[in-house]
């Protein structure tokens, strides 16, 4: 059997999420009524190769988050060349999925176990007035704030932590530990960008981080904030979740 | 009586255009359903202001078409204070139209006979898949494309012309005659970005230039085509008409 990498880009807003998230405290009920990306790629593929297939991807992403580099493989007997398979999937994915490649890949490629790193991003509008065109894509978020800080106090995230303080409340993963690699805080205009590079995340992990780092660059925790938070162990002493749509799977390293 | 100067962003999609545009030809039937930009805001500044308003705007953008600084003015017997009047036409306005700026001008400033250039940006996606943020504000165009060349022959266009060769199809303007002051083709990664400055456009101008332009980079007319076809007075000779999607209002200067 061949097995075949392929990439993809697709806005979450319409999806419950990558993956059918059942037993998912957090996750209301119109959510469970859509449809998983997953679903309908694995859907179209059969389609196109008659034949049945089980995508395995790099990780679950929840419901309303993007990606620009997810990826899956998956094995099939089919002898399709991949640049042909990536147009067929394209004419037939709806707007907001599209294949970006498709390679055959060794047999033992995993994309999940695999994978060294992932890098999030998560965008945040900072003007005084929301985006039309960026909507879906951003938070916004129309208060000062003070980068050259939260830059600094971010810092203290890179390495090897337990991050139990920024798991979403409710789950209980045993192994909380994981490892920051890079976390970088870039400013293009009214944009600011969290880039966030780790061996793995926890559940809601990058969208409390980025709701800590928020609450710190406003003032409405001191410095010196995010050790303590990141210390204690204690979701209740970090910042807000902040909203799936301003969260994006970059890339995925292997 | 006071004037107040507003400054719009609004994403075209689901409108059909500035300005509710009977008896064209080429607006299909769904279109004439949907309300306008120009309506709605008067809507929402009536309720604000509690008087009935009526919106000068720089000129009309068609259906689809995007704006990233629509310009428009009104008189009112309100003393509401600019920024305040900003953020409640922002809480009311649904979330594809965005004032960005409200000011109080001279009693005789016009937004369309004051305005002495306005720039559009045509926006093309130049790669092998199409983008599922960007579906509704680019246009996809696979196809290889010799930009270096679409500049050399973009160059004929600028300075005073009879324009009536990307004059929309059906439509009978007596004085087709505009001035082209800049026209830019930048390249950033996969996008492409033709931005042309005029004093004014005929209807489809830029969408028709723009076709042209794809024409001519793609190798399907060949060198000098432009200068022909602008001088034909012809629309037939041009290329053609990109949909709406692609095109935004970014500036209107005065």
């Amino acid at each position: 059997m061949r097995n075949l990498k392929i990439k993809i880009e697709y806005k979450g807003t319409n999806y419950c999420g990558w993956q059918t998230q059942k037993n998912n405290r957090n996750t209301r009920l119109q959510t469970l009524q859509r449809k998983s990306i997953q679903e309908i790629i694995e859907e179209i593929l059969q389609k196109i190769l008659q034949e049945k297939v089980k995508l395995i991807s790099s990780g679950r992403t929840d419901a309303g988050v993007h990606a620009l580099g997810q990826v899956a493989n998956f094995k099939t007997t089919s002898n399709i060349i991949p640049k042909r398979l990536q147009k067929s999937l394209n004419d037939l994915l709806p707007e907001d999925i599209v294949v970006t490649s498709v390679e055959e890949v060794g047999g033992d490629f995993h994309s999940r176990f695999n994978a060294k790193s992932k890098v999030y991003r998560y965008t945040i509008l900072n003007r005084n007035y929301p985006s039309v065109f960026l909507k879906d894509t951003v938070y916004f978020y129309p208060y000062p704030l003070d980068i050259r800080l939260m830059r600094k106090e971010s810092r203290v995230l890179i390495g090897r932590h337990d991050f139990k303080s920024f798991q979403a409340s409710g789950k209980k993963e045993i192994d909380t530990i994981r490892t920051i690699k890079k976390i970088k805080i870039l400013k293009n205009k009214d944009l600011i960008f969290v880039d966030i590079e780790g061996n793995g995340f926890l559940h809601n992990m990058v969208r409390s981080i980025v709701g800590t780092l928020l609450e710190i660059g406003r003032g409405r925790l001191r410095r010196g904030s995010l050790k303590k938070i990141l210390l204690s162990r204690d979701r209740k002493a970090a910042g807000p979740t902040l909203p799936a749509r301003g969260l994006c799977l970059v890339k995925v390293n292997y």
